[in-house]
């Protein structure tokens, strides 16, 4: 079992830093295309065999040391009562979006079996990896939920979501109590159907001051690990554009904080404190750069860490739909070669 | 002649916080509506009477310390040969953006009175302010522009402009330093028109890396405040995003340096250093908030700011489309009423 990867969680050294991509399965793949079409996102994540398949397709092509299981942030608001629709080249639609109180307090709570099929597709995926790398859990971090829940999809500037914060506060912790709670059941249920590791993925939130961060989505993310602390795997919090948010975002919680390529992975980890590990940070363009261009990149993150325990090479965000393939593979084993202890 | 705002970017004491908004004039003034009702952007960009009118708007309703001058930061690449149109609610569009060493060595030189409509319509905007308030002009830096000129108008991931950047980094600076002439003469010229301030907005730079901005950015900045000192106006050096390239922004140039809502104001101060001046930093959002909200976070700005000579109230970006009028206008009144000395 190649548990680089976990190692490199808990801070314990390792031969050579563990790699895995933020959206490694995705559309640069064509073995995912070719799924895709003939079956929609939503599909391929209510099917459990397919979404363990999509979940291994990265690992039998390139020398990943994890997998992440396939699933979409926005499955759970779904179970909750959202009607979630994946329009073709529009990215997600909410077509029942919260803009009130009342619609606060109709999201149901999500404590069945709504969700059972990724635990089915936990399963699946960890029995067809055979221990060959650790399996990754996730879901949507409250603040990053509530803005598609508010705005009906994707923003831009985040407009309905902080009107609905500075409008209705009490309305607005009311929704972020309940989103946390179900993602934190959610993460539970993940983990104990076999995920080894999870991350909280709270990408949106950049888009907040550290005032409003502190004030409005801090003690929900406590919340969640908190509550997931006694389950025993490592914890990953990950932001984009956070340069100025990693300490309230280390003060939330997490064993591993996720650093974007705007800050300088050494800047990053001190400002986390070289108590917890970090993850990231390749710009996922740089991917489209030359080899020789994203080898001096890899290098320099490397340079950067420093050699200390504690760090997984990642992207700084999820790899872009026209990736070269060929990149991916040679980043991953850049990764490995250049950072041989 | 009220010289508060001057004299704040000079970190000269005054009586009190000297305050404007980026977009001050715009679609959430109906005086601005009136006249875009009959005249596209363009038009009123180039109708001097138009954009000093369009100028003027806010200074006469609201209580504030600055005008800036009526214009587009696309204008200079419309006059280097790219074909710009602003179609009805998509942003600007570039029809033949530059996308290779060809494309760049094909755009020309601003030198002669191509844009001599902005410099009228200072002096006719200086004119009508009767020396109420300075008048600030402004250009669009060279990132940001080139950004618009190779994606051929707005971006979510600047894929494109990165990809320019890594696979054609002889061109990049090429294409950067055109930029930064253009921008420096255009700077000066709006200045010898009478702009008695000038702001150069990065707006977009805060999608970079530290290490890409130091390399592929920074030197054609340089080249654009060193080329603007012995202009003697202040110079203001604005982006957003931006709280892991504050440092090196300061090295690039700027008597004050714009700061966005992701950072504290105290902290992004401390960053940047205390001998420059600082502007902002409100997110554009919270003008959505109500009065009570928009005054608490009045006040914690002011605080951070600490009553240290070099303080420019302003929002961390330009004001949005649908901003209650009412909202502005009162926040312009705390920002003076709460730093009373």
């Amino acid at each position: 079992m190649n548990d680089r990867f976990l190692k490199a969680c808990r801070r314990e050294p390792v031969d050579c830093t563990p790699v895995w991509f933020m959206r490694q399965a995705g559309r640069y793949m064509q073995e995912y295309q070719a799924i895709r079409a003939q079956h929609s996102i939503l599909e391929v994540c209510k099917t459990p065999e397919l979404a363990a398949q999509v979940t291994l397709q990265p690992i039998d092509r390139f020398p990943l040391d994890a997998a992440i299981i396939f699933a979409d942030i926005l499955l759970p608001l779904e179970a909750m009562g959202l009607q979630l629709e994946f329009a073709e080249g529009e990215g997600p639609i909410i077509h029942n979006p919260v803009r009130d109180r009342a619609s606060v307090d109709q999201l149901q709570p999500v404590d069945g079996d709504e969700l059972a099929y990724v635990e089915a597709a936990i399963r699946q995926a960890r029995r067809a990896l055979t221990g060959k790398v650790p399996l990754i859990g996730f879901a949507g971090a409250p603040f990053t939920l509530a803005s598609y829940a508010i705005e009906g999809g994707g923003s831009r500037n985040y407009i309905l979501t902080k009107q609905f914060m500075y409008r209705e506060p009490e309305a607005w912790h009311r929704l972020l109590d309940k989103l946390a709670r179900v993602v934190t059941g959610y993460l539970r249920r993940q983990i104990r159907a076999g995920a080894e590791a999870v991350q909280l993925f709270d990408s949106w939130v950049g888009c907040l001051s550290p005032g409003d961060y502190a004030e409005y989505v801090l003690p929900h993310v406590q919340l969640i690990f908190d509550g997931l602390k006694r389950e025993q795997v490592p914890l990953i919090h990950f932001g984009t554009g956070t340069g100025s948010l990693l300490r309230l975002m280390r003060q939330a919680g997490g064993d591993v904080i996720g650093l974007d390529w705007r800050v300088h992975l050494d800047d990053g980890w001190r400002t986390v404190g070289h108590d917890v590990a970090v993850q990231g940070n390749l710009d996922p363009v740089a991917l489209f750069a030359p080899l020789h261009e994203i080898e001096r990149r890899v290098e320099e993150i490397l340079r950067r860490a420093a050699g200390r325990p504690g760090h997984i090479f990642n992207l700084g965000h999820g790899i872009l739909p026209n990736t070269p393939v060929e990149s991916v593979a040679a980043t991953a084993e850049m990764v490995h070669k250049l950072s041989q202890r």
